[in-house]
């Protein structure tokens, strides 16, 4: 319970309404419940305000609806501060420090303060966790392996040798880092793995969703940008460079040596096949087909992506196609009438 | 071992042949195996039942074939009931009940009657366990969670706090169920995690199968309806809502807050972007992309799906389209010959 | 560091340049670093020569650029010779022979000779381990398995009963090996899961990479076929048939009771249905959508996929749509005029 006083003034917002209502929780703005705020992050929701059964909003500093039953409190950033609205009443998980009994962690390891490492995790030698670390049941990190302070890694995780993972990144459950990537040579009709000695490396604050892989490098280096964050399925093959604040979407898949810049956004199920550049602030529409490099600021679609205004205006055509047929034969048979020959 | 007579009484069928027969196991009615029963589920298998090498089947009981080698037993659904001939010589497998002696069980969970929880499983505070769950090894269980009774979850899944899950319902290796989903807000340029405070439900008689993702929900829940069966690899984003009986399979991704009804079938591979309502009885074909709503009972298909009789005639459509050219390079040239102007 | 000299004779290479030259360590080709050695495997690599920082470089035999400040040393197939090279500054790593205490392995397990199983390994009765097998921390093998000599198993991988691994086989972490497949029946309305009594079979030298599925068969057996190779996210369904020195890459699903002939090249993100049959030594593109069989040696692509020539023959057609709309109105409007009628 709190009341809207005290949530604006956690958010520091100016209130339209009643400043000593209880709310009980946070709620969706779309059904909502009495006695609950929610939020009206854009103008798309501002359809909702009326129907809503929340009692309070958290709203733009523009909103402009009125509704005298209904509580606003008003910031500059609803979604941003709504947030901190939700930590009022679901306080972050705590993560019990300690070394769990269970843990085997070998003695070359170094341990920053305050980690919390859970039941049968595995640390194997000469890796370093930073301060505030916390790692999940039965997660395994291999040997060398550096992880920077407040880093959270879920359970069930296998971190392989060698990798570096920066300070304040989340990596959830299932997720492969660091294993080999999927290099292969022919020598005299036979398969062969190549060796992997290349690294993975997660920059500060990558997020990395569950049932993830991020392959190694073959000789250089995997390398996910800082600020970078992945939903799950994500596939990063050997020697990708991803920059800063790129967001990929579920099942998207990244091929080898594919060099990604920075603030780029991909939608889900994207295929990029390998040796790639694609350029800073690009947008890649969801299951496209990327066979060829993109250049800067580009918003791509389709298989083979193309520029997605090209993309709407052959779709277009193509929709056309039946009706072309027709108009076309009857072409056909007025230039095989006699008058017209 | 079983005398064809025991296995027409097992499964209540007439017998066409010798009812004295040994059968020593079963088999697929592709190639067969001598001394083995298999069955004929539906017409397309009957162009088998003369090359098999299977000495017994369990057909249907309008099956016409005659061959004096072969013993029949009839029944009105021979699929299901050649599961309990599978049945009598492959018992279902039984896991040993008891708490393994490294399963580390908060002291506050809560576990019913006759509950198998294998080596290495941990189970935080709070957590509910119905009658006979089994829980495989190396499985984490969050704190808060419920797991009703009869539910089978396999080695090395996840599930995180507040999951509910359902009786009976089964849970491959690799899962994971109520990560946080991928909600990110930017403020300032930067990008920020939001946190995800719904659940993950399944409900009751779910299949999950291995290697899955079902995310929880941001505000409200994210929900896999009664009786609905997932393959590998399906990416359940936060806040979906999927209803009862809807078969979903493999590596396909339903994007978040999306509303799907029942008794929907899903083939590989599809992706269904956010915010979108999937009427039930709708059948969604492999590698669809679905970028809009799809009413009740639709068959879609392709990338943007649609109505698959479209697709079908767009398709035809685009096959004729290099001989479209042609034509209208010739009728181009017609027009230009003087005799026609 | 090792010399020149050293390097040529491990690999058998003849040395055009300096034989005393003292190499640090093994790099890549496009940016290269001093004092270090690369390859240059195919022609299209030639154009780093000159402004790759390496001072030295395994080429082959008809290499004919010259520089001298660089060493060369010539050999029949630079990728498979310059392996070796990599081994020699990265030996691959050892694994620690012996039976980690917390492994949990029944009393009827099989251990071969040197054996190396990590901490809270569970293996489950009746299983068969041959000489050298490694199994990664937290890696859950169930009962009656077979693992050949030479096998590596990464942590938090699960392969259920039954299943049968062949000999130097590489599984990577959250794979699941031999869960039921996905087979349903409808019996009066209500959709049941089918049992799974074949098995999950891997032929020797078959290398699967991280979170792949590989599921048992419903009757008959799944089967990945000698020397086959996986990247990550590989769906194999239940009675799936692959043959020999396949390579699969990331994120393809192979649908249930297909039958792979021999040295079949499938890119990334493809989907094959069901029941079908793909020729040996076909390729398939990437983000292919394989709705009927293919003959042996075929090149198909897109979805549906079709022969990769016809392929491109219809995109380019459909380039040209927009432009053929153009033509065609224009020959309407020309048969409209009153001196053409």
């Amino acid at each position: 319970m709190a009341s809207i006083s005290q949530i604006a003034e956690t958010i520091g917002g100016e209130i339209i309404g009643n400043p000593q209502l209880e709310i009980q929780g946070v709620c969706d703005v779309k059904s909502g419940k009495a006695r609950h705020i929610t939020f009206i992050g854009s103008r798309e929701y501002e359809q909702y305000f009326d129907s809503c059964n929340a009692d309070a909003f958290v709203v733009n500093l523009k909103f402009s609806l009125e509704n005298r039953n209904k509580t606003l409190i008003k910031v500059d950033d609803p979604t941003y501060h709504f947030v901190k609205v939700v930590d009022m009443f679901y306080p972050a998980p705590v993560f019990k420090s300690g070394v769990h009994e269970t843990a085997i962690i070998d003695d070359s390891v170094t341990l920053g303060e305050n980690v919390s490492l859970g039941p049968y995790v595995v640390i194997e030698g000469g890796s370093t966790l930073g301060n505030n670390v916390v790692i999940g049941a039965g997660t395994f990190i291999g040997a060398n392996v550096t992880i920077g302070e407040g880093t959270i890694i879920r359970p069930n995780v296998s971190v392989y040798h060698d990798s570096v993972i920066g300070k304040h990144c989340i990596i959830d459950s299932g997720t492969s880092i660091g294993a080999d990537g999927f290099g292969l040579l022919t020598h005299k009709g036979i398969r062969h793995k190549m060796p992997h000695v290349g690294r993975a490396i997660l920059e500060d604050n990558v997020l990395i969703g569950a049932n993830c892989c991020v392959d190694r490098g073959t000789l250089n280096d995997t390398v996910v940008g800082e600020g970078s964050k992945f939903d799950n399925f994500i596939q990063v093959a050997h020697n990708v460079q991803i920059g800063k604040n790129c967001v990929i979407s579920g099942q998207t898949a990244i091929g080898g040596s594919t060099v990604l810049g920075d603030n780029i956004t991909i939608a889900g199920q994207v295929g990029i096949i390998d040796h790639l550049t694609i350029g800073s602030g690009s947008v890649i529409a969801g299951k496209s087909g990327v066979f060829q490099s993109i250049e800067e600021n580009s918003f791509v679609s389709g298989t083979p992506a193309r520029p997605h205004k090209e993309r709407l205006r052959q779709d277009a055509a193509t929709n056309k196609l039946p009706d072309l047929l027709k108009k076309v034969r009857k072409l056909e048979q007025e230039a095989l009438q006699p008058e017209n020959r």
